[in-house]
């Protein structure tokens, strides 16, 4: 890995930083990798815990699923029960049915198919409707089944409606830009929803790979000091700033270094949504290629015709390069 | 404008003020108006924010607006996806359904009708019943969308009662009271729900339009500080005074003053609901041209006839104009 | 009132009292009575707000009345419903519905209902059937209140399960029991509960008359100082103590001291539910005449046989009264 | 018992212990086990709350029993219901029904049972119907009341569901390990949720007898201090260290010392569940029994194929003895 290499430089660099490290608070082991990413792009943790029951997982994947998704799943759920009760009335015998006509397999099948959707959702027409002890038997369970799982899929739908998310927006890059008399290491975040964010706060960590005394590599991690970290309102847009001074963990890094030094920056928001008045928690992360050296965000909020501001959320990661006198 | 030409003379006063302007932390960009208002006077803030997705914010709709609308749109709904099934069941052939007399359009169209709905619905009579595969198969769709759709239809109604809300009423106007030894800003705001408000928080924010040493005019924040800003019940009313001594960013402010400088004055309560156990937030602004100089709030709390004290939140904005020399 | 005449005694008593009283913290107003009680001994207040629209409080009454009336009222509500509607197809005319031979009123408006009642729960045996334009959609319009009707309820009674609630039982009286080397004002609590309550803590207030300067009557409130005000975990019992030494605003107070100033001391408890992870509340407020003097609390905690210690939560407020010496 | 002869030796080694004891912070009665332990191994404290209301504890266990036996249940409270309704039925007299042939006691219980099924899961075929006015108005209420059983049940499942829960995997054992210059007691958790746990805070409490001047023995509770007991994600696993330093209240105590004190080691862990951003709490119990002296805990992140690194929750526990010179 190139990085490995050309780190040694950087431990020189690292000498005369005043931040300090964070001492292993993050939860990971010590087997943390040095070449890949602790956090995907969208915020998601690149880790894999094993569950330790088989259904464990089933709530968070049902309620976190795309509706796409969930719609087909629910969609599939109803076709295969139908499937099966029809399978199984075709067993009994189709002949058990008032209001059948028997015919062909298929037609037969179909038969037993549309009496036991009419079960499993009670809708009960009854142009179909079962003769015979076993039949009924099974009918009125696959009616009780139908309850059941319709009352299953109000509680997903009520928890999907209902579990709070941030709907944060984050420039795709980090810029450093003109910030006071120096630097500044920038990002952008919009709000895209309806709601207010109140009392957001920002914290941001910075990973990189440092040469320990007796050589070997080792990922820290960094604590960045922000301009501003709480804001009451997050109305409309919000550029957060590092300042690039003598407290900065990478003070004088140049643009290889931080390639070098494999750097991931990690992006934490947390803040209550207004609706739920629940805490909302959003998560971005940065490579250091992510990292756009001179360059100034553009404005973001423009007046409406009818003088209200508003924040063009699809323009959140708008920069300009700048020429180099500037910095 | 002309707040821009008088305002000249409230930089001279502005000198004087002890307390410091906000710096930037309300989330708002640098293009905050200098002409209008932040807030709505019901709290909400004056701002668009483009939403990401295309379905971002219908949640967010559905359960914030007013009743009668959601009844209405849920209605519509249903007679909107009944025509559909209708026109779909037309379309195959209404002879394909037992228990239908063949008739004129109209008639046949409603036959449809009827038979969706009572699929929708699942309360299936069954004196109109499908009969052929590919109207059985529509109909056991449909019985399926209407399950779902009640689903949903139950997740949303949860979701609007559940939806935690402070019913506070404000003051429609902010008096200049004598206080003290001097004189206060205060509003008066009174609880009209049936559960409890515990440990109840107000802060309250001033922004007017302040002229820059290089002449330039900017909208500028201030907090304003209060007598009590916490308290441990909220249980009928609470008179919110700002006192107007020399830690008042107002202080010495005349009238004419407070409208030249275009001011808003944003309050913002928060507090813990008792029944739903949440922390809930009302807002209020109020602009210059609402502050009602030397006048008293009147009583609002009396004695019903068994003894218990009862707060008359209809009148809570309730006032006399004080002569000249009670100030 | 016999109050105001004794306590001009108390104001002699109160100016050798450190503690200093609450400064309107309690967002009662002025008019706050000075012979009434404040809390009702269930530890709601005793106060009246008055409702700003007219369906505000219909959550709060449906999810707080007794499950007894909450049945009884959506059971009546089903009926009137079917009674309205019935009485609508009767309007219409009963023949326009298959399957119903016409007879008396009485028996002609029982098969409305029988109907309507098949539609609102969407049943739709079809033995009854509509048969016709306007009493089919009438049908079709009753189904669709079904479905939202059930929905409603779905919602209310999930909203009535979820509401979190501690389950905290106090003694009926307040102790004065020997405490150290001197005395201590007691009560007792006791969780009867399944879910745990976690940091759980306490807060006692004392309202009583004092007289002013001016010797008029007024209502002060004082905090009482507490042994131990917070726990990590309310298992079983908790017995908490205010000593009554010098710190105490009733410190040398006699029996009838506190009758004559009219006492209510006012207990709120804050934890958190273990099962709903949801802050809980309680409350209890005290009369004067509700203090035992010289008394001591009885163990109210036993050795279940099989070794399991047990909270008798019946007998919380069991006590027994100490001979003179003792105290 | 056994702990009661041999823990006098302890009484000495307790006087040089610095750390003090939590002062009847636990919420437990003075009448607290001397033999018996608070906590069970999963967390559950070992004690029994008697309820106040028949009902109290209904939805509690309702929602925390297994998902196999609510189900269970939930299906013979339909049939018990079915049963009950048949017999009623049956009473008044299958007669009564449109479509019912009669026939043996069986058969026409199972006719009015089927009739029963159908109504209450409002599937309503018609095939069978009633006639007659008490049948009528029973098979209305039954309807009526299979409404509500499902609205319940939909409440109950949504209550399961989202019921906040931490699923976090201990360690089997406790290890006294080599830690820095000297020994650390420690634990190791893995998090087994496809949910963060964010801003993960642990505490663990120590309970054994002790000694008093009096010579009586006395159950004590000292917290133990942490290395680290606070992280902000609780990503993949955790080595919880409480040091053995002369901070440590079992500083010196042997093997023996601890199995004659009847020890009991409480870990409560505390956390935000990104999914549903709710607070959730675990909590272990371990008995002095359960330690293992001089071990360490084997590695239990690895690297996946993909490079992404995962914890092997059900190896959470692994861990090898160490040779007696390494300590």
């Amino acid at each position: 890995m190139s990085q490995k290499e050309n780190s040694s430089n950087i431990s020189t660099l690292l000498r005369k930083i005043k931040s300090k490290p964070l001492d292993r608070e993050l939860g990971f082991g010590r087997n943390v990798t040095l070449d890949g990413r602790l956090m995907n792009p969208d915020g998601s943790f690149n880790v894999f815990r094993e569950p330790i029951g088989r259904w464990d997982n089933t709530y968070y994947h049902l309620v976190t699923m795309p509706w796409r998704h969930f719609f087909l799943l629910i969609f599939s759920f109803f076709l295969l029960l139908n499937v099966l009760f029809s399978g199984l009335y075709l067993l009994i015998g189709v002949e058990h049915f008032n209001g059948v006509t028997l015919g062909s397999p298929g037609h037969n099948f179909m038969q037993a198919f549309f009496f036991s959707s009419q079960t499993l959702t009670t809708v009960g027409y009854g142009h179909i409707s079962p003769n015979g002890l076993v039949i009924s038997l099974l009918a009125s369970f696959e009616s009780f089944l139908g309850l059941l799982a319709f009352a299953l899929m109000t509680g997903l739908l009520y928890g999907r409606f209902s579990r709070p998310a941030a709907k944060i927006v984050f420039s795709e890059k980090l810029l450093i830009s003109p910030y006071k008399v120096g630097k500044g290491l920038m990002f952008r975040m919009g709000n895209a929803s309806k709601s207010e964010l109140i009392e957001t706060e920002v914290q941001v960590l910075m990973a990189y790979n440092q040469r320990e005394e007796d050589g070997s590599l080792s990922r820290k991690f960094y604590p960045l000091g922000l301009e501003i970290n709480k804001i009451s309102f997050f109305s409309l847009s919000w550029t957060i700033v590092h300042p690039l001074d003598e407290n900065s963990p990478i003070f004088n890094f140049s643009e290889q270094d931080i390639l070098d030094a494999n750097a991931e920056i990690m992006v934490l928001v947390k803040g209550t949504d207004e609706t739920a008045q629940q805490l909302v928690h959003a998560r971005r992360s940065y490579s250091g290629e992510e990292i756009v050296w001179n360059a100034r965000f553009s404005p973001v909020i423009e007046r409406a015709p009818n003088g209200v501001p508003r924040v063009l959320t699809r323009r959140i990661g708008e920069h300009e390069l700048l020429s180099i006198e500037s910095v």
